[in-house]
């Protein structure tokens, strides 16, 4: 069972992923991302896809043109986890 | 360019789409879709982003696991358009 991360390790998790703002409800982390036009957006989201459905774990995430909004939680936790922390790490390696 | 429909304009098209629903907030429809897991929500939502960009009429649209909810709203002509229930019709035949 993946737990929820505690205040200390959530800080320093944090501390290393500055592009993504946290959530209240539910617990979670986000971030925005622009691209030039729908083509590229939708690229990028199948790329984060098939990262997501490798981890088995899924954002919850919404596009508009080039627009797309990504945000990470962990049901079975009650809120941020380890997995939100890869998952966003593995986006952000995605969208440098 | 263009343009809105009008009152009876849009109560025939919607006639014709009882799956969709009016949204006030910007004037459009909307419908939700619910798959068996992520994979098959994401592959409706690849065809259904092939056929927005042949289209070139984008949906503002969300997912989380296997759940999509699809607004369709014409920005150019600020409320639904024509261009909403082709693109609509188009996504229900995928879905059927």
């Amino acid at each position: 069972m993946i737990e929820k991360l505690n205040d200390e390790e959530r800080a320093v998790a944090l501390a290393g992923l500055p592009e993504w703002g946290g959530v209240a409800e539910p617990d979670g982390i986000s971030r925005s991302f622009s691209f030039g036009n729908f083509v590229e957006a939708f690229g990028f989201m199948t790329k984060v896809a098939l990262l997501a459905e490798k981890a088995d774990h899924h954002p919850e995430w919404s596009n508009v043109y080039g627009r797309v909004e990504i945000m990470l939680t962990t049901h079975d936790a009650g809120g941020l986890s380890q997995r939100d922390i890869d998952l966003a790490t593995a986006i952000n390696a995605l969208a440098a």
